[in-house]
């Protein structure tokens, strides 16, 4: 006898990057995350925090957070709702849209996690391949007739990013919901934010994580009409967001210049690791997030993942269908991503 | 047409406690704070958390405050599960074992959520009543054959704690999970941890909320033996509990002396509040929580609760069956409490 549901009995758990053990030296390019420090402006307000802010309970809604995040977007307040990491906003949109049978839509490889969150409600996935060339296979998506269809801009692990027009004409085929996953945008040349404006059926997510350095604190929000955010507060957790995530991110979110500037230096860098890696035969898919996806003219992805993680090096192998020759690079810092090549080039 | 499901649309969402605007200056007796600050060694690693803890993803399992756990409470590492709050293991309790149908029992009034996060799943409530003395219906609650049978000791808004020997029983009898919620343990003379030790369908549930005057951290755990664990897991959000949660969590329950410290001034002046509103006339069922139920003589609850609002004293008014003509008081400090014994005085 189990004492769970069936399909959680059946599913096996979203299984994080590799962490390395504390204490641990490593270059650590296996999670996306940024390079360099979150805004100084929000480790003083960390700093600043006291016993009281602590032992309240936080405000349920982050108002002081969604406010910032309202001002610099330029939308309405209530068209945003925060979360435990843009992951909780995952979870609210399948909590709240998709129940045992019901379709779940995306094109793969992507972010692994909307197959997960989709078996925990006994969902339907209905996986449409990418092609080489990583373009949006709208048509396939359409036809899925999905309660929820997500497509990540920029995806993971491509790095492709996809326009408006086309995810504008997408929504409007679809009859359920379509999750524009922007974890990675800070790092692409533009975004999709327009399209809550245009689309009662459209959430774009986004992520204190990656742009702002803030991966340890999580810390997302999701953007959309209040009709749609509706659904999502009844599903979600009371006090999902704590104190000290919403004041430190407020604090960040304010500091664009800080967040835009080390977007800049990534970015630059990316530009730099891509030519690198061409020039040693390397195939190169042209990222607009902080990573690279990447094949060796050998296909020996694992060897190489195998022997960069022997000298501290981490880099994200992902041993699955279409992707069991590939690699995902997290951009470092130019000194990381020079250790990176060197050590690629001793391995070969 | 709607985007979400049919249990979604009929649900009502689960409503947080009153908070007072920014800079509002109220007494808040409603929502079982904690009166006193938080171990100071707690915000000592608060403030020394650099840019880097910030930066990385946290540990997905949060060891260290695991470890810490394992320690104080003498139980294995892996019998611990860390939560956003306890809120959120109740939710991956909900999302690992129990579908649309699947019943789940609980003796009301207890924790509204519950019913919540039935809801959410679609669930079945089987919501068996106390009588006035708030003594545990174990029949009822074991022939409801639950999936999931919810019992909180100390409960609220009762204040009543069950023994060890009645939960046990009660265990044995059941076929699904029992969950033992302690979110006020801290405040009660005994705790029912070690029913863990003794049955593989139990789950105990602590929060750091109260105790630990943490409730604006989110932090919460729960600790069962690993095969229960096990399911839930995989419905965990990967990265559910944030660093500076660990970090500043693992040092305050590390400090089990400012805890209970704090613990005893609250039970001192628990019994004070309770020798004064029972002066007043006012009916006070025992406590072992940082709360207490009472009736005015005159069963006016919600003109005491309105009058107290008007003047800044925020307590609970539960608008419901069983509950219209009771109050639940926090017990603040000796100063706050006077405050409020002084305003019912006049109210009357």
């Amino acid at each position: 006898m189990s004492y769970f549901r069936e399909n959680i009995e059946r599913m096996v758990g979203y299984v994080p990057g590799e962490q390395p053990i504390a204490g641990e030296r490593v270059i650590k390019l296996n999670t996306n995350e940024n390079p360099y420090p979150p805004s100084p402006k929000a480790l003083e307000i960390l700093h600043s925090l006291d016993g009281e802010a602590l032992r309240r309970y936080p405000d349920p809604l982050a108002t002081r957070f969604r406010k910032v995040v309202a001002e610099v977007l330029d939308v309405p307040v209530d068209w945003i709702i925060a979360g435990n990491g843009s992951d909780d906003v995952l979870t609210m949109i399948l909590r709240a849209c998709v129940g045992p049978d019901d379709t779940v839509a995306y094109a793969v490889p992507t972010y692994v996690l909307y197959r997960t969150l989709t078996q925990i409600q006994a969902g339907r996935c209905v996986e449409v391949p990418y092609g080489e060339d990583y373009a949006l296979p709208a048509d396939s998506l359409a036809e899925s007739a999905a309660a929820v269809t997500f497509v990540a801009s920029p995806n993971s692990p491509s790095g492709t990013a996809y326009s408006v027009e086309q995810l504008d004409a997408l929504a409007g085929r679809l009859d359920g919901v379509l999750v524009v996953d922007e974890a990675y945008v800070d790092f692409a040349d533009g975004d999709c934010l327009d399209l809550v404006r245009r689309r009662e059926n459209v959430i774009v997510l986004r992520t204190l994580s990656k742009g702002y350095s803030l991966a340890g604190l999580r810390l997302g929000f999701g953007v959309a009409q209040p009709a749609l955010l509706e659904g999502l507060q009844k599903v979600k957790d009371s006090y999902n967001v704590d104190a000290v995530a919403a004041a430190v991110g407020a604090a960040a979110f304010a500091d664009q210049y800080h967040k835009n500037a080390n977007a800049e230096k990534v970015k630059i860098s990316r530009a730099k690791l891509q030519a690198d890696l061409t020039a040693m035969d390397f195939r190169v898919w042209p990222s607009q997030a902080n990573f690279l996806l990447t094949r060796s003219p050998e296909g020996d992805a694992e060897r190489i993942y195998l022997g960069l993680k022997a000298g501290g090096i981490f880099i994200r192998y992902f041993n699955q269908p279409g992707l069991d020759d590939k690699l995902r690079i997290t951009v470092g810092t130019d000194e990381q991503n020079a250790a990176l090549t060197g050590a690629i080039k001793e391995i070969r």
